[in-house]
């Protein structure tokens, strides 16, 4: 039992961490004379001394972190770091007479955190300004990761951040081709996306948003979130210039950070150009953009152009796990809105901030089929399977294979425990999909322009494991279920 | 070019053995005076002339063949057959004002033989009793496999067997634990298959069907086809008895019929009921069937001894891939159906009659998961995957891997192209589900109470892919489409 005792201590430093970023929509309650600024001081406090009391009481409990404590600490910290962010949540709905319940707020916090980008509530475009900052500040710290964020930081405090860096990559392909100190690339990677962020935030603005408009849409846009301050969505712009900054953006954002990092270093981008994730990243998203665009026109729903535009940009957007809408796709023919839902699970790069299984973990599952399919042909005939030219190690295709069998499976757990509630399935099955590639929007009841609000507390609390399990690519988590995790 | 010859040889062979099968309705024909007995000489005729032609006109190529005529012959049996299967079916549809569409006839005859046992046909009752008798006859044949019936008979003719058998025999786990002699053990599963026939028709008649019943609703029981010549399926009996008598027979088959050879033989059956994939089929189907009772009496639907028996008839029936039904089950709590569909896809063990996934392939895929979560917490920690004691090799696992990814590619891509035709998504995803699992009826408009007959033919020739390519297990079709497998 005292073996939790290191975990929860660093867990206290980043629940201090996570008390300092509530400053930011404290500093825009103030600016903007919302009305609500005293909620942010008080959730605040309310999460300091919590952090402080973890860290002071287990000041004896300093030791370096073993593989399982870093399974343990990512598993804690998405759990547990939603609930303080409802404080201000509660507090500040609360102040202006739309009282929210816990289970709502809690899987709007988780949902901001895991840049998964579902909300419950309504008429957004009324409520405060600064929790609409607060929801969307959380998918821009939750889509470079808290626990890299932590690497980058916490060294100075004393812990050492190769467990959790492990931890929380998302992808098979863990710090390949970076710097071996894990420190310097969290730095790094925050570095980059620093970097996109300001570029975002100034093009949004020069583009025609307000100010505090760019800066939400710029946190849920790189942090491919998809967040709003508007019901209407992005569609609140009517702009085909913001649409195709947000578009740039999001493909931006859908590579892998690793692959900027490197190439900024060593000054060149040849690395980045033959990289064979991103590359089939960017076709998959604007290929299937494009056949979207074709079905629409072909059907008559849209003039050429017009079908081009919302294609494109909502095949890019549901597909890099952003879910911004601008057009209710639903009406679309039905092919459309799921084939851009099929793709959410894989059109991101692993290191990317977006969701789903990866685009690398597809590719090694396509190349190890194709020499299985040679295999009954020449029985005799050994190729080992290669990526970008290098060979796959066995290992990591038995990880992604045990990957996608508890992707699938935690998929269709949930899916059926939202049908015994006699949920529909087309929506129990899409809301599930959309939480667990922290994608967003569904298809049914839960489409873009619906929101999660009507579910029962029982069908979100399911849903919110599910973005919860898929921010933590699942395995993590499976992990704490085995046996072997809890002997020593 | 030449090289198809020798394929095409043996072919001829399989299609004049296939016209002897036609013998079997044209006796019921006369028998039973139902007035269409002509169309079964006439289309026998024609079907031995081509086989004939094929065997005579190609005598000088008789090989050995290699692992790659095996592909290419069992992909074009399972296509080509039921070409001539439609010659019986749409003559005498017509012969009785009925008249049937190439397409549907095509979707019949390989709903048939993949024992699928989805129909296009209404008024069953009314139709030629010859013409239900060919139907399920099909599905008796293509259950233990038209080719592991080839390997039995065709030695005679000077055919080696060796490739066929490896090409045909369902699921990963091949000739384990069975003689080298093919031939053998070929006939021996079909000797077993004919005992378990024998018994069921037997139970049937005692049970009290008519006898012409007892032998149709044998064929599509052992084979888990699931045809009837009810309109009501098996709800036309109301009978527990049969439907008790079916249950036994539907879960004997629907394991490996190489455990019931190999005890049979050695006389003794610890091997049986030790073997895991049986135990986990067997506990799937009884679980699952619980499960639904125990859902079907909470939700008030039935009183408890008819929820059990109407629960666990149609887990059993949905999920050993034979589809039968007795009431409309898609008027129960959604979470049953869907949970039937589902487990249809693994409650089969290789080497039974049924379809989908089978079950030792979730097996393998399980305990490598589990072995991988273990991983995790002891990076250092090496583990080979058992199974039944023995050890699955590396290369079992990536087979199985591969399989998984191009069964779930079929299933994507079939969906899709319904999807295209702006069909509800439950219906496409449910039909092309039930399709390449062989199992039959869906879940939307193409459920129980229903038929495929209200498909267009485009959608029907999707469904029709979706058999075909279940019954060869997918796979081999794909090696088809290798660059490789031309290659000499
Ligand atoms: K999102
Ligand atoms: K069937």
């Amino acid at each position: 039992m005292t073996d939790v005792f290191p975990v929860l201590r660093v867990l206290g430093m980043l629940v201090m961490l996570f008390a300092l970023a509530m400053g930011v929509p404290l500093a825009v309650s103030w600016y903007s004379q919302d009305g609500v600024w005293q909620v942010y001081p008080l959730s605040m406090a309310v999460t300091l001394l919590v952090g402080a009391a973890l860290v002071l009481g287990l000041r004896n409990y300093r030791r370096e972190l073993q593989p399982r404590h870093g399974v343990m600490l990512v598993s804690l910290v998405w759990a547990l770091l939603p609930l303080f962010a409802t404080l201000p949540l509660m507090l500040a709905c609360y102040q202006v007479g739309r009282p929210m319940s816990f289970t709502h707020a809690y899987f709007e916090a988780v949902s901001g955190l895991t840049t998964t980008g579902s909300t419950v509530l309504a008429n957004l475009d009324t409520l405060p300004v600064s929790v609409n900052v607060w929801r969307t500040f959380m998918q821009w710290i939750g889509g470079m990761g808290i626990l890299i964020l932590a690497v980058a930081v916490l060294p100075m405090l004393g812990v050492g951040g190769s467990q959790l860096f492990k931890a929380e990559a998302a992808g098979p392909v863990k710090d390949t081709k970076l710097t071996p100190r894990m420190t310097e690339t969290a730095k790094g990677l925050w570095g980059v996306y620093a970097l996109f962020s300001a570029g975002c935030a100034l093009a949004y603005w020069l583009g025609g948003m307000s100010p505090l408009d760019a800066l939400m849409h710029m946190f849920s846009t790189v942090s491919l979130g998809g967040l709003s301050s508007h019901d209407a969505s992005f569609g609140y712009f009517a702009s085909p210039l913001l649409e195709g900054i947000a578009l740039f953006f999001m493909l931006l954002a859908s590579c892998n950070f690793a692959l900027y990092f490197v190439a900024m270093r060593k000054g060149h981008w040849q690395g980045f150009w033959r990289d064979p994730e991103m590359r089939a990243t960017l076709v998959a998203l604007l290929g299937g953009g494009l056949c979207v665009a074709v079905l629409l026109w072909a059907k008559g729903i849209y003039e050429p152009l017009q079908a081009l535009r919302h294609g494109v940009f909502h095949m890019v957007s549901v597909a890099t796990t952003t879910g911004y809408a601008t057009v209710d796709y639903l009406a679309w023919p039905v092919f459309a809105p799921v084939l851009m839902l099929m793709l959410s699970g894989v059109a991101t790069s692993a290191g990317s901030t977006g969701g789903g299984i990866k685009m690398v973990r597809m590719l090694i599952l396509v190349k190890q089929a194709r020499r299985e399919l040679t295999r009954l042909v020449h029985p005799n005939v050994v190729q080992p399977v290669r990526l970008g030219g290098a060979v796959v190690e066995n290992r990591m295709i038995f990880s992604v294979m045990a990957f996608m069998l508890v992707y699938g499976g935690t998929v269709i757990v949930l899916s059926m425990l939202l049908l015994l509630t006699d949920m529909e399935p087309l929506t129990a099955f899409s809301a599930v999909i959309a939480s667990v590639n922290c994608m967003g929007p569904g298809l049914g009841s839960v489409g873009p322009a619906s929101n999660y609000g009507v579910l029962t507390d029982f069908q979100l609390w399911v849903c919110t494991l599910g973005m919860l399990l898929g921010r933590l690519e699942i395995l993590s988590f499976m992990a704490l279920l085995t046996p072997a995790f809890w002997r020593r």
